[in-house]
């Protein structure tokens, strides 16, 4: 049996059907193989309910088969990021909540980090204001992450008595800026500051609030127009060697790099350079 | 069977009843819920002996089922935190032990880093001067750790011969400050300035050497005032996700917070929050 | 059955044998326990090919069980460290290859660096110039690294559209220059210039390029004074224990460092700082 190839093809889902696809709580957009989730609700700063996180999970699940997606960006409307679950409509809730509905919600909230880290696509987070919570979560589950000088990212989960193990924070946060600066601010549930964002490799670089979204989808657009396919390896890879000893990771890399090495995109790269011309990758 | 609520519940250890406990090598004081355990050899800067480790190493264990101490703040008597395992009491003998005593004694320092570790009370260091062999290794096992200009914290193992390797450090440090720093420390053996420290975030911050001990008890009251059940939480799930893939400490953390979600801490913040006072936290 | 101890012990190659040899691509240089590996064709910013990758991976390999070389340093000829595989040479035969044969190229990539991490030579490297793709795997395998300001460090393999999962990236750059980091360089292939290597603790230092060489062979002879035993026990745990658990880590440490402690290096140690001297190690 052969699979056709393309938008019919099963194993291939394409958002370019739903490119007039807008989520009840999330904003969707995408052009030029650049898709950009925006978080809505930005007289609140872009709260989570039960329903977003239900929907991001939903949308980044779906991403999984996309092929026409090659990179999204994750911002939020109105000069904030996201301000993490709603205290009315999720935490008061959650308190009155039995073991079964309370584990069904935190493996939800997981499940959306775990189809970030799932899909192929790299995320690109733009990061400007306020980013707490499990906003700051979000912002942790993307492959990069540019803010603004007013971003204040805290993981304040303890501020609501909770641990800071939430999503993957105590697994996530200790590999991008070290395992002191990830205890200090989980403990404290204290606001990082974008300077020290930047200083600890939070964000790989600060933008002006007016150009943040524009950096964001340049750099966006940048990795699209790279070898997709590849770029989906690298993010697997990343993700799988996570908890690999060093050789078991080297074996890994070279099955996962000889497979790389059979895309048409590699062939280009290489016909691009002997012809002295730029490369035009494609993701297959 | 039921278990009694409070002092004489045999899985809740209490340190109160221990208020004059004073050891025969470690200073104990206990004030409102932060235990400030003091190595006391000033006139030595504070060496380790075989009695001492053992004294820590029992400290820290009792700890591990005690809810009456909430944070631990590890700090060295007169302007020095800790110059290592004494040269003439413990390196000298154990230069003419057999290998079951050596491994007895490896075994029991580690030991000391695992009781640290697994002990639910954050532990704040307060380090100044001398840091040095275990017990820089002491400073590394904390979970904060603040310095003064003065602190030199060097994990010297190799300048008497022995391998970076003591107790945990080839899997700490290069967690705490990334591995090609760590690379350095443990083979040269030399000492890691305080400007280094914190900006590799081996500190979380620098204080003058009056304010060091007052500004790390002021942050192991902060953190006391919080949900203890909690921090406890996030301390177990720093160290448990350690070696997990990603999936997994996400999955964990579901659980993890499910059971937090269950505390009091947590209607009480909500409460507190729904009546625009700050909570007040109780640890369970 | 007894082995012999020294040159003609089955168990420990003899580099000494080899003073005089030279690679058809890499120079060697043996000195006072340091032994110097130069790529060499500078003309071509020091490429690898087939043959090269074949002979460093044999060189490290063979070094495994040499007792004579104490710490190895990696550089290149010319100003520049290694600008990575071959476009003619490497990347047009590999567009043309079968899958078996790919496979066996990536594993023997792969295999040069677990030849670099098993090796008990702490590795310096010297890294000037172009520092790019393969040669930049090869700086990150690297035990330490020293840089220049000219030095630009490239993981460019998307640039030829592949993953930046060659040659264990994806598990080795994240745990020196932290996650986020790593994504970027790993995603774009930008260079990386020498201050953002020194800044994030890819470079342990920088120098001026004309000694850099000798900077580098300094601090290798300071390192081959030292407790050649021990360090080889270092660095084996720092790679050993880089997937373990905490716990698993700490009792893994208590038995490489009791087996350090019935070394003769440990007791001359000893020895001298009780005779107020300064010891002089002979790595047995």
């Amino acid at each position: 049996m052969t699979y056709p190839i393309g938008a019919d093809n099963p194993m291939r889902a394409q958002f370019s059907a739903r490119a007039g696809y807008q989520g009840l709580h999330v904003g969707w957009q995408l052009q030029a193989g650049v898709g950009t989730i925006t978080l809505r609700r930005p007289e609140r700063k872009n709260p989570l309910s039960f329903d977003s996180y239900a929907e991001l999970r939903d949308l980044f699940h779906g991403l999984r088969f996309a092929t026409d997606v090659k990179v999204v960006v994750l911002a939020g409307a109105g000069g904030n990021f996201c301000s993490g679950g709603d205290v009315h409509e999720i935490i008061g809730p959650l308190t009155r909540m039995a073991m079964p509905e309370l584990l069904a919600f935190t493996r939800m909230t997981g499940e959306l980090v775990k189809c970030m880290r799932a899909c192929p696509q790299p995320i690109v987070g733009a990061i400007d204001g306020v980013c707490a919570g499990a906003g700051a979560m979000l912002a942790l589950a993307c492959d990069l992450r540019y803010g603004t000088e007013a971003a204040r990212t805290a993981f304040l989960f303890t501020r609501v008595g909770l641990a800071g193990a939430d999503m993957g924070a105590c697994a996530l946060l200790p590999r991008v800026i070290g395992q002191g600066r990830a205890s200090e601010l989980l403990y404290t549930g204290r606001a990082m500051t974008a300077a020290e964002g930047l200083a600890w490799g939070f964000f790989n670089a600060l933008h002006a609030p007016d150009a943040l979204l524009s950096e964001a989808q340049a750099m966006a657009r940048e990795l699209a127009a790279g070898p997709s396919f590849a770029h989906g390896m690298t993010k697997t890879m990343l993700a799988q060697e996570w908890s690999m000893g060093i050789d078991q990771a080297i074996e890994a890399e070279a099955q996962a790099q000889a497979i790389c090495m059979q895309t048409e995109d590699f062939r280009r790269a290489y016909e691009a350079f002997a012809a002295k011309r730029k490369p035009v990758f494609q993701g297959d």
